[in-house]
């Protein structure tokens, strides 16, 4: 019977160009194609549930390739995979679904979560997954904002521009909360949000304009006129990318094997 | 009024030779005294609550040094430090004490936590703060073991053999816990321990001597074998370093200026 193997992945995006193949450079897909390869003794090419940037982390990334007659069972790809695919990769679980199965397109839920520490110091042990905002953030004021994103909307002005040419820019966010949390004993701000499938950066620029909102220096309501104008230079800055983690993937109960 | 300048520090291990000063090699010690050196424009010696070896982290670190008249205010020593000690340093508070006062001796109690990761993945975001323990680990054996090393006991099992010789190996448990929790989105244990003072690699060896009754290896009334025979080869291994933070240091609420 022909099925598809599926892996979840957690990776330090700081020591990889970003998940997609590129030549030449150290990305993820490359690593783990690369570790698949020899293992199974065949080319594989994998699909991503979400193409993470340079710098972004993964602790939830899922892929999957089609499952050979000859490939060796779950607990025993697992270890050849963690043995070959580190430094800065761990594969966490291996299972099986239907043939045809796409980690990317059959994804019906993407959780994201972004860390920020704000204060006159800059955090130690989550510093490298994690962005340090100097000064104090108002979390009323960013959950207000962060309120004004939720639902249905044309999400034009939270993406790269060029990315968004001739392309349907409508996107859903079913959840965006902001926590107060500690990480390694260290205090920190945790933005999460979920939703189908999300623009290149959105993420990101979503967060930068939060916490332009935080410092102040722009009032909630600005949320929604950023929304409306359907131009990238209306929303805030990209937020930096080692704060940000693809955190989980949701597919529907019925695709497992 | 003379005084006494004390600072929090936290620092990644991975990046120091240890905590002492030592020539020539990167030390947390020698590059707090460089950087104060530069700031303070006089030579100075610090004093450390507790000596971490190599690959030791710390997140509540406290050391002191004798104030100057012409020393900058705490708030603006705390920047220039933040800007001088990185990589790996950061320095989180200033105060000031009574004369006299000492980082090591005044302090009343140090914390100090473990994290381990069981099970058959390696961590990779708190990777470089655990210890990954392949396989399963009995809690309640461990915690039954755990037990039997509170409260005032000869440690001279659970310290480096040379650093006892000659020495009193008396120390006082206060407390040493076992939870399971959850950092950066992975699953570990800590061990949670706090005494006033302890001995050289004692944490460590206590640490490395409970996995060994986690796994199965011994049963938790091992422990007190282990101590009674006031032997270091009668304990169990000792743990890596990069598991273990020291976490907290408390001091006399009236030390404060």
């Amino acid at each position: 019977m022909s099925q598809t193997t599926v892996l979840s992945v957690a990776y330090d995006g700081s020591l990889f160009h970003g998940f997609a193949r590129q030549e030449g450079l150290a990305t993820v897909q490359g690593r783990i194609e690369q570790s698949l390869g020899v293992i199974l003794r065949r080319p594989v090419e994998i699909v991503g549930a979400g193409r993470t940037d340079t710098g972004v982390h993964a602790r939830g990334q899922v892929v999957s390739f089609p499952s050979g007659p000859a490939d060796p069972a779950p607990g025993e790809l697992l270890r050849s995979l963690n043995a070959l695919a580190g430094p800065g990769i761990v594969v966490s679980g291996v299972r099986h679904a239907h043939e045809g199965f796409s980690a990317r397109h059959d994804a019906v839920a993407r959780e994201y979560r972004y860390l920020l520490v704000p204060g006159p110091v800059p955090p130690l042990a989550i510093g490298p997954r994690a962005w340090w905002v100097k000064g104090a953030l108002d979390l009323t004021a960013m959950r207000e904002g962060a309120a004004q994103l939720l639902g249905e909307h044309d999400f034009r002005s939270f993406c790269v521009a060029e990315s968004a040419e001739g392309k349907r820019t409508v996107r859903g966010i079913e959840a965006l909360e902001i926590h107060t949390g500690c990480e390694l004993g260290e205090h920190c701000i945790v933005v999460r949000v979920v939703g189908r499938s999300f623009l290149h950066s959105m993420v990101r620029i979503m967060v930068g304009s939060l916490v332009e909102v935080g410092r102040g220096r722009r009032r909630p309501e600005w949320m929604a006129e950023a929304l409306a104008a359907r131009d990238r230079a209306a929303a805030g800055p990209t937020a930096p990318p080692q704060g940000l983690t693809l955190w989980h993937v949701t597919y529907p109960q019925d695709c497992w094997l």
